[in-house]
């Protein structure tokens, strides 16, 4: 059954790999299977087509046959789980590397998304001088248990898993703001990552649409 | 093999039942497995011996035999995932479930959480009076979506499933703000969350704990 997933027509990155069909199509490229991508444009999310699919009006959503399921966590999970390639074979290990993909979701990226709302939702707000360092310290503190925790290791227990995936895609969202680079682990990490091939392939796919070019090589 | 569960050795909500041991209870509870608490003071979260357990020094921690786990959304969906009463058969169905697990985790508690934080950490702050509606708003841009999608159902996908015990969970937090009763079928909802014979026991066994004396009836 033929795979299909949506994406921005334009994200609002400018094609930086940040949007969230970014970790959907990692995911997809790491167990190696082909899918379809259907682009939807920002007044299109939020019509009733699109709401009957994803309540929340966002992307990506992910369709196979009957199946229709939204946000990101739950696809990447569904597609670790229904291939291999992502989640180990043994139960206990399976359980921790799940934990990790909620742990990137619930407990680190919350202040990574909050720091994004101060800077570009309330960076022309009268508090906001004042407010970004107490916002920069909640990303500061998960990020030094994080570090604690990863230590000199590859990935965050054992071999990679779609905890590592969900995890370095969360940390990416810091690339640009400095913060990473505090934490030489954290940014060692994450730039494995980002050398994977799967990764590679994903990133290409997501910038090829946003600027309008075929991807490369 | 025992179960134990980590909770606080008393909550900052003083029994409210809002600290997410509750939910780990809940769950537990919908499953009829028993399970044992070992209580956690704020100092010995932090120390080594429960980090090791749990790298972002929190509450609850989940142990059975070998596996440790930490984040309650993973412990939760680890307890469906083991235990008949939480998710259905159909595969369809429970993957539809999972995604109501990480949505309630992901796009509706973030903007209820940054509340909480506006209230109780930032409520001295002097952009706080300013500030409050534009969080308030996005609280009710979630819960408008929500309570579209949720219609007059009695849960979001057919029989009641881990996702609506983490969504009502999740808008438990709402009940004092008053913006919940915003929206008759969400605060309906949450009642009917609130009414399971499941979430009254684990509901009893947090406020014993915090209150010192042993749950009744």
């Amino acid at each position: 059954m033929t795979i299909t997933i949506t994406a921005f027509e334009r994200s609002p990155d400018g094609g930086k790999g940040l949007a969230r069909d970014t970790r959907v199509r990692w995911a997809l490229e790491e167990v190696g299977q082909p899918y379809e991508v259907r682009l939807i444009s920002f007044g299109a999310m939020k019509e009733p087509a699109h709401l009957a699919l994803h309540p929340f009006g966002q992307i990506p959503t992910y369709e196979e046959g009957d199946l229709g399921l939204f946000e990101t966590g739950a696809i990447v999970f569904h597609i670790a789980q229904r291939h291999a390639g992502l989640l180990p074979d043994d139960a206990n290990a399976r359980a921790r590397a799940i934990t990790w993909m909620f742990a990137a979701l619930s407990t680190v990226e919350p202040p990574i998304l909050e720091l994004g709302t101060a800077r570009l939702i309330e960076g022309d707000k009268p508090w906001s001088a004042e407010r970004m360092p107490l916002v920069e310290d909640r990303v500061r503190n998960r990020l030094g248990q994080l570090s604690h925790r990863l230590g000199d290791a590859d990935w965050l227990d054992g071999p990679f898993s779609a905890g590592d995936l969900m995890m370095v895609s969360v940390l990416l969202r810091l690339k640009l703001s400095g913060i990473l680079d505090e934490y030489p682990n954290l940014a060692a990490y994450v730039a494995s990552g980002e050398s994977r091939p799967a990764y590679k392939r994903a990133f290409a796919a997501q910038l090829a649409i946003n600027t309008g070019q075929p991807p490369t090589g």
